[in-house]
């Protein structure tokens, strides 16, 4: 029998993502023990039930004495419970465990590590796995969530690479593919690209339910309304903490987009139907072109 | 053998909605002949080979002559061709033929209608499908595309009963589920849930393609960008139509949208965690409950 890879690998946040890293490292076979750590019992009673856990404990219980002989933690929660966790569990990591974190912002994340973790910042790989939909819990876990996707790591200077060797191995298990970006390059482009993108559906739906009249808009909404708005179904929490932990390259975007949103409210004013034209041909095939480079991601 | 409901129904526009529009008829045996008219003769081709359109003309032929023995006119094509096409037709329009049109604003088409049909007023009936996608041209037409999706009527005070009866048979055969609304809430309406979710895909998709580092943007793009710049890949003409014709009401929901962006940006400057959260489950909330009415369309 072969040996699993990885001995134990404790999951905090035992949700769509962790749930989901969890599953396909124990389907893979390279995993002896999963450990599941979250807040909401009924959650991780699913994620037992649906072997993504071995064993499970919630945060008020003693989580912390798992580490000791940990080869892997991943941080799964949202970005904003991160600096907590990491602080809660720098005085009880083992010396040789690594830990990693699937957050959408990354320098956040890496400040919260520079403080809490001292002697263990070079075992720690910050990540993030591009994947994941509008679904949360471990109920929506899928061994097949992560793979042919993009996980981006953004190592640290001080990042051993045995660490980084380890939680790459990790994701390639997952089915992941692996690439390495500054943290600050990657808080830009996620800005504009995701949070900027979540934001605005989440804004324009809570726009028209504010409205007396509201139901008469929903009525008549369609299949464009439903893609265009599919974001705002993702778990507020979540987005919560990454619109604040990413706050500065996320008000950027928003200007740009507001400026955007000028020019486009003066073609209207003006009637300069060429200068739609050209905005929207502009848009269209940046889109198509994109598409085409995305052919797994069918539209 | 049935005697089919029309005898002859001519298409301006063989696109999309057109083409669905004639070959459900057809597949339902509802129509003897279906003319096409439009300005791409590629297009025309195939609509004849799909068997949509039993014989076809480019706008610089002589289809005015197919107008005084039609059941039925169906406008099919961007909405700034309308009134154009109105003042072209008026004159030779058998006396009995009923016109409709598809367009997604109506108070722009009902004022066309109005200055240029005269006498034949009562037999314009206008209606706009809830139906359609990102693709466009005939060959993208299904006879199913309608099938159980609204479609709108705006009759005027002057609308022929008989006239608007034709018309809801029609779309009813196509499996359209018909009502009726004003004009101008209509406009109002879609300004909201349809032009304005159009108008920023298209804005935030343009705002990205004009940086000279975009690609570094495309490149992380992942499901949830695909999913909120889908609206992008529609077609600029026909949109710069509808964005025109349907301006006031447009602008004033981007006015009222970039208010909701500046106190979205109002949270994030102040860190407002509690705030954020707020706003993103009424959005959450509203769009769970909407999807729930439309278990046909799931997400």
């Amino acid at each position: 029998m072969r040996v699993p890879a990885l001995g134990k690998v404790v999951v905090l946040g035992v949700g769509l993502i962790g749930g989901s890293f969890a599953l396909a490292l124990k389907r893979a076979g390279a995993v002896a023990t999963v450990v599941g750590v979250g807040r909401s019992v009924p959650n991780l009673d699913i994620a037992r039930r649906l072997g993504i856990a071995d064993r499970t404990w919630t945060r008020d219980q003693r989580w912390t004495d798992e580490l000791i002989d940990a080869d892997l933690v991943l941080l799964a929660t949202p970005v904003g419970q991160i600096s907590a966790l990491l602080a809660s569990m720098a005085p009880v990591l083992g010396s040789t465990t690594v830990v990693t974190d699937a957050g959408s912002t990354k320098q956040d994340v890496i400040a919260a590590a520079r403080q809490h973790l001292g002697a263990a910042l070079p075992r720690f790989v910050p990540g993030h796995p591009i994947a994941g939909n509008e679904h949360s819990g471990a109920g929506a876990a899928s061994e097949s969530l992560f793979r042919g996707k993009p996980v981006i790591l953004t190592p640290l200077p001080e990042t051993a690479a045995d660490a980084q060797e380890r939680v790459e191995n990790a994701w390639a298990t997952c089915g992941g593919v692996v690439s390495a970006l500054d943290a600050a390059r990657h808080d830009e482009i996620f800005a504009a690209v995701s949070h900027l993108p979540h934001a605005l559906a989440f804004a324009l739906v809570a726009q028209l339910a504010q409205r007396t009249d509201g139901a008469d808009y929903f009525r008549y909404a369609a299949t464009g309304f439903r893609d265009f708005t599919r974001l705002a179904s993702s778990d507020p929490e979540m987005w919560r903490d990454i619109c604040l932990g990413n706050a500065t390259a996320l008000r950027r975007e928003l200007s740009a987009y507001r400026a955007q949103l000028d020019r486009l409210d003066t073609l209207l004013l003006s009637a300069d139907g060429a200068g739609l034209v050209t905005l929207f041909e502009r848009a269209r095939t940046a889109r198509n072109a994109w598409l085409a480079r995305h052919r797994d991601d069918p539209d």
